[in-house]
């Protein structure tokens, strides 16, 4: 597969004046992406890199409107937000009249849409297994260990607590990839399930699982973090990464 | 839509002898299902009932398998059930000689061979907001107040974990259904989202949320009990079903 994306514009949403008009954007295709204060630039990861991720491998230009969920209270229950998405989630993506948020409806939706280059395989088991091992990432490790939850267990225990979630995930995990990968999670193309793992990948390093029982897991992830769209939408290269952390 | 879903061969996971075979079924498709002591026989609504029911609807011959998640160290571990299932995860589906797990990948799988009847719309914008329904249900809600979640956060504090995890969740929901839905999730058909909805309310009133601010969600979940697919896969018709409790 061979692709050129195209680097994203991007801004934060502008809070000003109380008569919020709907903004104007350079593209018809808007990601709404939350962000929290600087120092957790990398924790929005799944959230927010998977649905552009999608839109960089097919190709298509986009818009990142960055949500602020800590400032103001959180930007997203503001108005001039719902005036953009009035479900009041990130990330969400605007796109053809519609905003569809979670980011696996997201990449259905373009696939259905915009089908080349395949974010799924055309063999209807293939396709299953890439959406099991999708459905496994993001229902199965990445609401267990994301931040309202460790929020709620307290500071002391996060990592203990990530660890205990991860784990678990990524027994399971390894043990489906053995059968199923090539160079990438399904066979040698890139498909839905490469763009939920090497986000879930950057969380097990940050909360320090240790990541020699799983072999596949790992080369899978070092493959696709050497691909332009992977790193186009890196978080050293997002628009809230903090300068020192810029690429 | 009619249909006339069958009834379920189900039976337990048989664990003699130290030579396993590989048992051998009624019919061709084989649910694998997770089950705990007796007095959790509800907990694995989401999980059991949603691929059961999807099959129910499209009227597809099954048998339940129901493995013992407690008894044995926990019966998925056995050598029996890897036999079945080399990735040791409940709910699953044999069939088609591949095992699936994943709830929604299933009904995915399901929708893309037996296509009729649908249980996603033919539009293509009515199916991603089906799926982000979907998304949001299952990986929104639902992980975040499964068992072992509720386990870790110890037996005193469940009740106000679950309701603090539940009702944000329900209030995105409640406000895409006020644009989506009509009978059901999403118009007048049901669909996977409506697959999703059910078991995520009955966890609700078992954890004692205050349902009041959610009339639709209310609303949709009383139509759907009333249709027989759902009564056959309801929890007081279930194999662990305590004798008190069957219906």
């Amino acid at each position: 597969m061979t692709f050129e994306p195209r680097q994203p514009a991007s801004r934060s949403l502008a809070l000003t004046g109380s008569h919020p008009a709907q903004p104007t954007f350079s593209y018809s295709h808007v990601v709404l992406a939350g962000i929290r204060r600087q120092e957790h630039w990398s924790r929005t990861c799944f959230s927010k890199k998977t649905p552009s991720r999608a839109l960089a491998l097919k190709n298509i230009d986009y818009e990142i409107v960055a949500i602020n969920l800590i400032k103001d209270g959180g930007q997203q229950f503001s108005k001039e937000f719902q005036a953009l998405n009035p479900m009041k989630q990130v990330p969400a993506l605007k796109i053809d009249g519609i905003t569809l948020s979670q980011s696996l409806a997201i990449i259905e939706y373009l696939e259905e849409t915009r089908p080349t280059p395949r974010l799924l395989p055309q063999d209807p088991k293939k396709r299953a297994q890439v959406r099991m091992i999708s459905d496994l990432l993001a229902s199965g490790i990445q609401p267990l260990q994301n931040l309202s939850v460790l929020n709620q267990v307290g500071k002391e225990n996060q990592l203990t607590w990530a660890q205990r979630v991860i784990a678990p995930g990524f027994n399971a995990l390894e043990q489906i990839l053995q059968s199923t990968a090539g160079k990438y999670c399904m066979g040698d193309e890139v498909s839905m399930a490469d763009l939920c793992l090497v986000p879930q990948v950057a969380n097990a390093e940050r909360y320090k699982v240790d990541l020699s029982p799983y072999p596949t897991i790992s080369r899978i992830n070092k493959s696709l973090l050497a691909l332009e769209a992977f790193q186009v939408s890196h978080p050293s290269r997002q628009p809230d990464t903090p300068p020192e952390l810029r690429a």
